[in-house]
């Protein structure tokens, strides 16, 4: 990862001003598990759903065969929620690195938020089925966003 | 967590000698996503297959309104795998707190590690809906299985 | 299944003004497959979305023990979709019988039918986890909700 | 469909004699739901399972862009089943038409079958994403397929 990572432990995750891209979910009955609540792997297939919305947003048009993968992902769990109704997620770029990136997330039922993720995805060439270094506009795409949502990010209380 | 909790920075979680407990899983045709590979949110759906199959084990039974919710979790993804075939998903314990535990695991398809995960789980009264203190037998089921498994342990390479 | 059962090979079930229940349904990411459209197994979730909204809606407050269990459920699946975006779902209840219920559905993107859903729900007893005859108010208030919306069925063309 | 193609009101779904194709699944925690069973959609992923498996060991080789798609499909569920343990998944072939094929499956937990599912699959060719005629060697697989198994089919009881 690049200088202009911040460590996402010095970053309040939980607070939705930090967030400037948002993608709104409903929820579905089958989310639910047998506790009753919706299972903690749903939580990463919303996630998913704002890490590519995200990815797309920030990242300029790469060829075709340039997707992401998911490298690591941590997920704190925060509190528990029930079908019916819709979860907001927020996204935003952390950081910029030659292969990869780093991104959060949380998910926010009305005030309330849920779960936050901190993940590191790596640009992967479909073809070779590896990792791969994005164009220089991708890269620069991304580095502009950066600049423009550093403000945004508050330091953890 | 208590000081018997080793920092996972310092196993290595890809090496199945380190894991007593082992769950068999067999992949879906639906596990895979546009990208013709397992989607990383199904390695979370494996891991808490393993994640119940461990608690059960190294837990003596409690009262019916003492669950686990999982409070937080690690997966770094190491390598693609596509259906079908049949992964083999190791979990061991890692520490016992008052009310929580941290446990690892790691999905094997033959050799290959796939992903390894770091989990704290919480311990969780269904009535009340909050953390609560498991009774003693299931701490003391807890303890003993550390001492029984710490010698699994191997330093990170 | 009473007489008031009309034959669903009668209906159009493709027609949304035949629906007088709606429930809007975001798609995700993972709802995607290998052939990059959505998985056939994900209309399944997206209809048991409606069909327990339905089944709340038509159906007066019983016992607690007292759920639904699907016994049949007939799709037809008639054109593909994509994420992003979202789809609406019709529901109807098309019959009533005295441990059972029969109701259609239609998934909908903009104007586009997708998929039709036939299926017949069994009243279940989860103590005993077997079939069970629901209180008079009810079926009471499903046969009302059949009355009043008998005139929103259309013969196929 | 074809003059070969038997109808499945006549054929005991429920028989595991009648099917020579067959495929084991395991069970995930998270194929449970709310109700403490595995929920009526996870049902469609392992018919999918059996289904892909089935359309592989049944046709030839065709081109690289002919898949099929589900364009119909019946489920009968007739019993309740929990995690852990695992599942067997029956096919058979039915008919062949012109641009689609018709099979069975059946799910069976020990001798106790679980569900059944009646499918019409269409060819479809995924560059124009329409249906699609096969090459007659896909066909003539199948139709061989069907004389040879056309005995295994016992008449419902």
């Amino acid at each position: 990862m690049s200088e202009r990572s911040p460590n996402s432990e010095d970053l309040d995750l939980t607070d939705p001003a930090g967030y400037p891209h948002w993608t709104v979910i409903t929820i579905r009955c089958r989310d639910e598990d047998q506790l009753g609540h919706v299972n903690n792997s749903v939580y990463s297939e919303w996630f998913e759903v704002a890490r590519v919305t995200l990815t797309r947003e920030v990242s300029a048009a790469g060829p075709d065969w340039l997707v992401t993968a998911l490298a690591r992902m941590t997920i704190n769990f925060l509190g528990e929620t029930t079908w019916p109704g819709e979860v907001r997620v927020g996204g935003r770029l952390l950081g910029v690195g030659n292969r990869s990136f780093r991104s959060a997330y949380a998910v926010f039922r009305d005030e309330r938020c849920l779960a936050t993720a901190d993940c590191v995805s790596v640009w992967f060439d479909q073809r070779s089925r590896s990792s791969a270094t994005p164009p220089p506009q991708v890269r620069e795409a991304m580095e502009a966003e950066l600049r423009r949502t550093a403000s945004g990010a508050r330091p953890a209380r």
